[in-house]
């Protein structure tokens, strides 16, 4: 946890509607953080997910939301935006073995790049991600390693961090919290879980598949803290 | 200088189109990578300069030439891409002191990270950028602080860099030449000066302006080459 901010601090707060950056946003709140919303239409399959950030960021009371559209499915290579299927089912016993196809390459530094770009315009040092090192699903960005390299990459690409007037500080509250111990938490701060979005393959009308990575690693977690995923 | 490669490598090469990079581009084939060049329309005043991007990867080889479109508009703050006019003339002198009001909040970080991603689809360690420290007109992101940390971080973001099959390198062959230096090595590479864009603020049929940043430091590195820029 980090300590809350003297007077409202902006933060630049990633959010894609999915349950950890949910509730990794009304942890930024909760710490009395000004919050800037920002979600990627990156031509992702589940693109429903942004309507349930938007749902989110006006639940917990962002002070704005964007949508920054950039462009990912030029390059190919991954699940969640080329012709790859998405894998079902037997992927359960899988998570945490090796790195899945759902992996948008470089996903996180292009999401963060952004955070960054927003954080220098706000002149603020503060950004919020959900990554998450247990239950991480053997993503590459999402380990604390990374996110301290990009920490002292991002001191050195910015006006302020130049000046030495700033310490960019990415904040990863939920990245040694197991899938039930964020569900605990969400609950905890009051997060309506109806309104997110975990389903990397959800039906037309946007229904969950319950069979990919991100509803398998959804259903465990909240089984895991006793609490009902409605 | 980099060493050349055992057999083709490949490259992805930011290309903007201006001279920088296309000189960077010119010496990448040179040294006998295989390059996939990278440029980017992210509502630039000067998108005029997408098409001498074109210009030059057709007339220098390059095996690959993709525009990613990427919103850097939503977060406004540099005049090269909100409403604040580009700085003319009497910013000649100011060169050099200070970060300008053309400075794109996190630029080379986005175009960088994009590159990274496309590295890694090609399973490809090298990216080529042709920053400069000399007459980098006072952008952070230009520094070579700035690109050891970024590769550092990149080699944490990565599969390849996880499993430590690779250590990506960000090549950087302009970083410590003056503009002439610049434009004498362009020369020597061949590289047609005249398929090249500089201006942050062109006229409509894209005639340079010769007042901004961007003229002024061109202008100046043709002159003391004693080379004519056509």
């Amino acid at each position: 946890m980090t300590s809350p901010p003297a007077s409202p601090s902006k933060a630049v707060c990633l959010l894609s509607g999915g349950l950890d950056s949910s509730t990794c946003l009304a942890l930024a709140r909760r710490e009395g953080y000004e919050c800037y919303a920002l979600s990627f239409d990156y031509g992702q399959r589940h693109r429903v997910e942004l309507e349930a950030a938007a749902r989110v960021a006006a639940a917990l009371g962002a002070a704005s939301h964007l949508v920054a559209r950039i462009d990912l499915t030029v390059f190919g290579g991954s699940a969640l935006t080329a012709g790859i299927p998405v894998p079902k089912g037997r992927q359960a016993q899988e998570i945490g073995q090796g790195i899945p196809v759902t992996y948008v390459p470089a996903r996180n530094t292009i999401f963060l790049s952004f955070a960054l770009a927003w954080a220098e315009v706000l002149e603020t040092s503060h950004i919020f991600i959900g990554v998450n090192a247990l239950d991480y699903s053997g993503y590459p960005d999402c380990r604390p390693e990374y996110i301290q390299a990009f920490e002292r990459m991002a001191d050195m690409a910015t006006q302020a961090g130049v000046e030495g007037r700033t310490h960019i500080q990415i904040h990863t509250p939920l990245l040694h919290l197991s899938k039930a111990e964020i569900v605990r938490l969400g609950r905890d701060l009051g997060l309506d879980f109806s309104l997110t979005h975990s389903c990397y393959d959800p039906a037309p009308e946007g229904r969950p598949c319950g069979l990919c990575d991100a509803c398998l690693l959804r259903r465990k977690g909240f089984e895991e803290a006793g609490i009902e995923d409605r």
